[in-house]
């Protein structure tokens, strides 16, 4: 696989999973969205299927990781070499970027709509910097379309969380190749993994909205805090350590899982 | 694939699409439906398994185009000859219509009591030659069966946002045969491509009702303007270009994306 | 295929597929069931998985038809032979009519709480006999759980509803051969059998219900007919050769096509 | 297959398998969760991609049973060795512990918010040693998170639902050799089984919350005996044999079944 490879299918499978993933978030929040309201299900469904169109589109070309969770955890089992790493990873938070710029395009107008409601602005958490992190409120709603937020702001638990989510989801995806026929890669493997996104967003998305992926958290919260977005309030970035922590640790443990258990 | 195959397999294929996708729009719409009321998880999975049943009919006959975009994106890929073009465009908006009338007649009597309630008269859209572009309601509950309409009416965000969820749709279509063990073509790339499409409602189809096939808003707007239903309101004519023309660029910049990226 | 396959397969099978779907019925209809209220996407998934379990168990030993519609479209496309028509729809309306004792069995707590209820049964329909075809009130909620019903009842309407339905249902299934691979037979045949008619449920389900298979509604309604339930009401003998009639005009028609045009 | 492959795959994959099946019911009861009041929907595909997860990592180490009532149905089968049984029932009655352990760690500040708030103090149901059989209420929402409990108690029918049930399920899973191909197991072999089973939760779950395998009843409900929760109420003993009881049944009377019809 050629650097070529990585970079194009790594930042443009990303890029797809962050906008469809944001905008199931988008739809849901917008008052003048179709979509308003729809509920956790069409939430985790929406992830789920964000996830299937950037794997599929990309397992053919760069592997389809779209994750630094997971290509840590294979670079563990060895599936992938470690001098990759860091062009997987740049890739994945520039896709990541990519997406939640795009999931501002297509939502454009009704991020304009929101943001200058009057009830919406009241409503805004107050700024980041006067936050306790015990008492501040869960993410707003405009940033919730960017990034997560626990409902209970507990950084021990909220990391617990990330972690054992994300040694669910990488270690699924290392026992892959372990399947009868070896078929676990490629078209059913994206489905599978797609299946498995839903099932962690309806179980385990409960308590911190299930970032599971550093770059899905991180990229759109970097371009949350760029945009020019009226009332968007702040971008939390005291609990910002948490999706990324969480999830590198997580594949790390889901690697050695794997070499210690499986191999 | 012979001239008939085309036109057999992308007639009855897009003719079943339409069946299925503007039904799940009546069955939600109607009070006097079993489905009433259903949610946006429901008109997002009808349309997506929709595509399954036209695609999974048509894949052995004509190879389930089934939307002028996927054409345009397979032509420009080298998929599809040019000559064959219009041929499926014309099959295409051919099986839209007569999906259309499908819907109609499946419904008959639900759109005659749904046309003839006194309140459903008093809420109808204006007529659409008194339209004014940024002013006028989205489509009422009738068109809406037919066609698709924005919720916030802007000319360069709906069309952005069309072209950006069909930029999605063609661009994993013609990434199907990268896929490990090329099982992506047949059965499973049907079933890849309708939970693609799910997905693409639930995100990114709240603001314009995703459209993402030219077919798929003219031809049942076509069907629409010609049914002899009383109170039926405007076909909203000024807004028909949008569901054409983004599907159409979309369709061609994923064709020159996975030229330039991918091939 | 012997004729004891077929037995055994279409009766075990059917029995499962009119038990699951039966059994959703049950349980979003029962206030004392935890899927109360769960809604018109619970119903279509429940019915689409139940096609799964039913056609899945079978498809090894009796090639899976579990419906006479889709026999009958078997028989005219030469998939089946005519003198083993009779046996499959013996055995399939013997499965259904266990099927409905055992969702009977499965919920008796719940029929018993529910028909003794005096607000259940100030709401019973008025008895068969007495039906005008016209004005008629949809099956009740009981009579509901074994059968189809109308939302508006007009026998021109209901029948063309269940015509349409079943022939986009057998369509698919006889074209299931012509897919690449050939491997639309066998495992992901059933799923996307299954798929289809969750997609069918939610876009043409909403006028009648879709029977799309005649012993699904015919042999419930024998057994409705017969348990002994306490202010069960009349099973509306008046609709129920709709829901037989349609099915098979469709598989009959899908046969027609498809020889027509895609053999 | 090695006795550390036995109990490294059944006890991991019925880990997993019930910290997503717990988490689903956690995720929906708490009301600082994200999914909360996600509706039945959410708890069957949860429930459903529970078993996704758990049968697809483990199925090509230890066959994926994580299940009594698999594991007893595929020894009557002769798909798996008798002296193998103990060790397959341990491991997953292990797995089921420690899942319903990591449901609490994922959960822990939403156990707390929720078992120190006076409403719901005051809706718990009496001390489970008080209970009379026939009045006694459904499960509290904590004891719920871990175990089943009936709608309606009557140990006759409760059982009764959980055999036919099971049997349901046993079946299919032990019918997957016989399918076109053979692919019946491995990935395939697992989306259908979760696909099942969330058919089974939909259509079976209402009267009893469909436990269908003793340990994810038995697992959970001694660990909420054993955690130091405040509030908790009774672990409700007096029903605890029945989703013991009739899943074992039912594996058994599947494995007869099979061999009786199919064999």
């Amino acid at each position: 696989m050629s650097s070529s490879d990585i970079f194009i299918g790594e930042t443009i499978g990303t890029a797809v999973l962050i906008l469809l993933g944001g905008g199931v978030c988008a739809a849901v929040t917008f008052k003048r969205s179709k979509a308003y309201n729809a509920g956790w299900l069409a939430i985790a469904f929406g992830w789920g299927f964000a996830v299937l169109s950037g794997a599929y589109l990309s397992s053919g070309v760069s592997g389809a990781h779209l994750n630094p969770a997971v290509t840590i955890g294979l670079a563990i089992q060895g599936g992938t070499k470690w001098s990759n790493v860091p062009l997987y990873l740049a890739s994945q938070l520039l896709g990541a970027m990519i997406g939640a710029v795009l999931v501002w395009i297509t939502y454009y107008g009704q991020f304009r709509a929101h943001l200058t409601d009057p009830e919406v602005i009241a409503a805004q958490p107050v700024e980041e910097g006067m936050v306790d992190q015990r008492t501040a409120p869960k993410a707003g709603p405009v940033l919730g379309i960017f990034s997560t937020g626990p409902e209970i702001r507990n950084a021990a638990q909220n990391l617990a969380t990330e972690i054992i989510a994300t040694v669910v989801l990488v270690l699924v995806i290392l026992t892959q190749g372990l399947n009868a026929g070896g078929d676990g890669l490629g078209v059913l493997g994206a489905l599978i993994t797609a299946l498995l996104v839903v099932g962690i967003g309806l179980s385990l998305g409960g308590p911190t909205g299930y970032a599971i992926n550093p770059v899905r958290d991180l990229g759109p919260r970097i371009v949350h805090s760029l945009l020019p977005l009226p009332n968007k309030g702040g971008s939390d970035w005291a609990y910002a350590w948490i999706p990324v922590a969480g999830p590198l640790i997580g594949g790390a443990i889901a690697g050695g899982i794997y070499n210690l258990a499986f191999a």
